[in-house]
């Protein structure tokens, strides 16, 4: 089966075990609304690419893993969409968890998103239940205090904030378990991976607020100016789109030399470089820097 | 140690875990204000007392699920106290999590504590790793969905609801968890323990209802006429007080009765009456029953 076949059974089998006749409809509507149709499944994508790097000694380990993070990954969606964050309409395209079930709901299917990934995970480890605890350290460091996505999420709340903490846990933090989950759930070495997804991760956040400037709303499927509404750090804003644009480069380099010497390092080296051509196209640093030349020259003195 | 020093010592442990001097401190504050002070933990005293009565071989393992089990009641009261639930302004007899660190840092916390019980799990299953993956896929159950307390309180947002589906899902879950999981930490028999669970979590429910009418806001640490207020099924409502009383005490006699026969039998009914006379004073009962007496005798036509 391919990756996405495998991550998309896997989310899938995920939900029906929390549906039933006798359970409450809107709720698992409503959980479904967040998962499905899915954005890049970047994370879970990563995950099983780096397990089967390390050989997929366990595919059912590795499908729970990557499973795991996405649902995780999608809980912190719905609940960063909320009124008291970002209160955005749309997400993936369609109307926002909280805009099509109410508030309330918005909050519980996220709850029961992050309780769903850790029954995932123990489905899942069955196939080598060694691995299990070391995988619940792993990806419960990537999602909760003091530095996963919980906790760089919170950092919008603390009055002084330091921007490559933010947004290392804000997002590195959930790349970082994808890799080291992905390796652990392979019996492979979760250390030498972690690099990886840090870097993967910087790379990403920096993506994510130069798109936020750049980016068409309906391509993104999300809001832009999100970033300037809410008063939020952004590399963009601190370094300006130009510069932005060179950091994240410098970042997916950093990323592709990271990546240990193994027989599924070159797949994951053209993975890496298809997905920072989707987040931030070469033509955007082009055009930016027309821009930029431009401007210089309408600034120069007519000679 | 006895058992409230367990609870305490691995509650306390389990945030310590998720405190650093990096990390938001506001965030941390906010997951502590909603641990500590803690009400009666009758959820994790019920955990640890089946765990005793099935021998405590791997007391480390008990003590992580009964503070899982407590960290996942705590976040469950965080987000039911947010304003788009019962905007309650006070729990524990302290200002709510919403009401002292704002909204935002109350979802971030709930979220943060649900991660933090099964990272708990993992850690303490060190002494006994096989009986990890089966403390999840129980406690878990318990909590999410279809048939746990986030699907129970999702069904306050249902067009329809039956009393007993949302009173076993709400309250009764976790108290069957609690039995199920304490069982299972000490290597015993699951299926055995969980009748207790279900009847406790059933009279809990009732007496949370009784209490809502009857009780002193000051003495409970929360508000009263929460259910009325917010127009909830209750077992007061539909029973009538005196009904909802005598409901509550078959309830009780009916966990009494479930209680396997074991050397710690005897110490489990000694506990389930105090926990009764704290949750329903028998004075209540007859209390309630004179009042009813006086108004059947101003009903009756005087001779």
């Amino acid at each position: 089966m391919d990756p996405t076949a495998r991550i998309e059974t896997t989310l899938d089998f995920a939900l029906r075990a929390g549906e039933a006749p006798l359970g409450p409809p809107r709720l698992a509507a409503a959980i479904r609304h967040a998962v499905f149709p899915g954005g890049a499944r970047i994370r879970p994508q990563l995950c099983l690419a780096v397990a089967q790097a390390c050989g997929d000694d366990a595919p059912e380990v590795a499908n729970a893993a990557a499973a795991a993070i996405e649902l995780l990954h999608c809980a912190s969606l719905v609940h960063d969409d909320l009124p008291c964050f970002d209160a955005a309409a749309t997400r993936r395209g369609q109307a926002s968890v909280h805009r099509a079930y109410g508030e309330r709901l918005a909050v519980l299917a996220g709850d029961a998103l992050i309780v769903r990934a850790f029954q995932v995970l123990a489905t899942g480890a069955v196939q080598a239940p060694d691995r299990l605890a070391r995988l619940i350290q792993t990806i419960g460091a990537g999602v909760g205090t003091p530095f996963g996505i919980v906790a760089g999420q919170s950092w919008e709340c603390e009055p002084r904030v330091v921007l490559t903490d933010y947004q290392r846990a804000k997002t590195g933090a959930l790349f970082v378990a994808a890799t080291a989950a992905g390796a652990e759930a392979a019996g492979g070495n979760p250390q030498a991976w972690r690099s990886l997804g840090h870097w993967l991760g910087e790379a990403y956040q920096v993506a994510d607020d130069i798109r936020d400037v750049v980016a068409d709303p309906a391509l993104l499927g999300k809001p832009t100016g999100q970033d300037q509404t809410h008063m939020r750090p952004s590399s963009a804003k601190s370094l300006g789109l130009c510069g932005a644009i060179q950091h994240f480069e410098k970042l997916i380099s950093a990323a592709i030399e990271s990546i240990p010497a193994c027989a599924g390092a070159p797949r994951l080296r053209g993975m890496v470089a298809i997905e920072s051509e989707r987040l931030v196209p070469k033509v955007w640093s082009q055009e930016v820097l027309r821009d930029a030349g431009l401007a210089l020259q309408r600034l120069a003195p007519a000679r």
